[in-house]
């Protein structure tokens, strides 16, 4: 049986889970499921996720969500292009940057995006400003990561980078609408602000398969 | 050389790691910091750890920190005594359970017992009240969890008992708090209210070496 995954348009976290598919070069069927139209309410997908959330992926009999979940389950059943390290150490640093990213990244990047997105930017506009600072200060040490290598964890493309990428690229997308202008964000132009980063974002996007995990709202 | 633990006394997230150890019987050389001797600021350690944080681990020449970044190295590392699964799926389980109590209880469990903590729980009595449905909202998921079997994620005890057992402990001593008495946070008798993870926790607790890890200012 195929490997299922259900996942919204832009949602960050299903955007790592389709990312990793490609970078493993597994073959999926995808379900794209719309918000608006309440799939992520329907008995059928609250049976497969409680929460309601994507990302969930379904590989057989057998179900997981969350999305870091996921990516842990594929390379443990599909070891091939390991994206967890190939030592120890390796993986101690990936999951440090996996783990820096949601202790430290996520809920600022909500607390910024979710009211541009929402059209709430104005009533919201204390969240906003309080979050920047916050998602200056991780995107300034990931910036660091990238000083003297090509990825943010080891040598090689990892699960830290999937991880990552859809959040950076959710902060910039955010910060390219016109609600965004009212703050003095400071995250463009990227490339003079973060300009190891914006290299690292073309990197990642060279991964074979990229374009058909791209948000298609976005297009 | 010895693998080294940066803690403090009542840090959930060290907790996890001295519980790690112990379950994997590794020997290891605690160091314990006090936060109020600024021990986590010194140049030696922000050299390890440059967030300032516990815990952090030094095995040989080589720094990792993060709790749920080090449990995956010593897993890595050390894999006899497995506690992220022996299959996929279970990996994938172990993880999802992980995952979700760092993106839903975590956050929620901070607001609810640093004001307790911090002597401010009056002047913050709306962030500790916001708290409290979704504390109870996960504590009910998990105790669903242990409906069918002793552990969160597996039949074993698992890396998702280590990284969610700290929290509840932390939760339950902050609600026996004189400051939480204010609350009707209906965590209490957690016997009554979530026998399931009532249970769970003597289970828990029941592990060799456990004694050494508990928080010494809690006794």
């Amino acid at each position: 049986m195929a490997i299922e995954v259900f996942w919204i348009s832009g949602s960050p976290f299903a955007w790592r889970v389709l990312l990793t598919l490609e970078a493993k070069r597994l073959p999926y069927e995808s379900h794209r499921l719309e918000f608006s139209k309440r799939d992520l309410h329907t008995p059928e997908y609250l049976a497969i996720n409680p929460r309601g959330q994507v990302p969930t992926l379904r590989d057989g009999g057998y179900v997981v969500y969350e999305s870091i979940a996921i990516m842990a389950y594929l390379e443990r059943r599909y070891p091939e292009t390991p994206l967890f390290g190939i030592s120890a150490e390796e993986t101690g640093a990936i999951w440090r940057v996996i783990c820096e990213a949601a202790s430290y990244l996520e809920q600022p990047m909500e607390s910024f995006i979710l009211p541009i997105y929402g059209d709430a930017a104005t009533e919201k506009a204390d969240q906003v400003r309080a979050a920047l600072p916050t998602i200056r200060d991780e995107l300034t040490r990931l910036e660091a990561a990238l000083r003297d290598r090509d990825w943010l964890a080891t040598q090689a493309i990892s699960a830290a980078d999937i991880a990552v990428f859809p959040l950076v690229k959710s902060l910039l997308r955010a910060a390219g609408k016109p609600a965004a202008s009212a703050f003095e964000h400071g995250l463009t132009p990227f490339s003079t602000k973060y300009p190891a980063l914006a290299a690292w974002l073309v990197r990642v996007e060279a991964l074979p398969g990229y374009e058909r995990t791209y948000p298609p709202h976005w297009r």
